[in-house]
């Protein structure tokens, strides 16, 4: 079961980010300063919009997205992560199925996933690719020297 | 003289975006809403830093840049505008330069620009493309239907 992220959902959330295996630990941080700006001011004031999936009340993966100002429909999936108890099950490509169909229901157009060009990542890239997504700009070195911006993009 | 803009700088601010022509309402009150996030809370908390040039007192034009979160040096340079009454004086060049030479003494390597790809900004794009920028990455229609992302990026 697919559903908005609840008060409770903070610890697991933040521990399948960190267990994902794929952020740095400023990613990490930055996952839980964004949860606690969604639970203290709420989705619509911040824009981070988090829901997780749910078997048997342990939540096996989450997903935020949010709107991308000064655009007409497009939204940005800002983090996806599925606890690697849980990996070959479906959850990612569940999660992502379910932000684009809240997407589309709200009238957005396109969805922009960025991530990383580095081996790493060729899992996530590949997902992306698999679900969809096109890799349709790359800027050189941007995270940091030898590890570029890829750019995915859906066009519901 | 170019410096980090003061309060009193908020309505020539607030003024030139609206008279710069290039710029939607939406925008319009986008500069607004992050000025008074700056003016608030302050740069360093909200990632959003304001300098001016001033000439004989008047404030000819502004620019807004910040660090792009989770990289290793990337600076966003999200809005430069000049008043229609000093244009063709270099103001903006003098800006552009201006938040270079901060970004470079903070160790940043790396400025990213977003513009549209429509006619209307095509001024801009040869601004940037006349000092050093190049236009690295284009989403289709990302704004709009017809009206494309244009990033463009310089090395510092």
């Amino acid at each position: 079961m697919i559903e908005t992220a609840k008060t409770e959902d903070g610890d697991p959330i933040k521990d399948i980010t960190a267990k994902a295996g794929v952020f740095s630990q400023e990613e990490v941080d930055c996952v839980r300063d964004i949860w606690e700006e969604y639970l203290s001011f709420g989705a619509d004031s911040t824009g981070y919009h988090f829901i997780v999936e749910r078997q048997e009340g342990r939540v096996s993966g989450f997903a935020c997205y949010g709107y991308r100002d000064l655009t007409d429909g497009v939204y940005d999936l800002f983090w996806i992560a599925v606890d690697p108890g849980f990996r070959r099950d479906g959850v990612g490509r569940r999660l992502l199925t379910a932000c684009e169909d809240i997407v589309r229901t709200l009238g957005g157009r396109m969805i922009i996933a960025e991530t990383s060009g580095k081996p790493l990542y060729e899992a996530t890239r590949a997902f992306y690719l698999g679900t969809g997504y096109k890799a349709e700009a790359v800027i050189k070195d941007f995270y940091s020297a030898g590890d570029d911006l890829v750019i995915f993009v859906k066009r519901l």
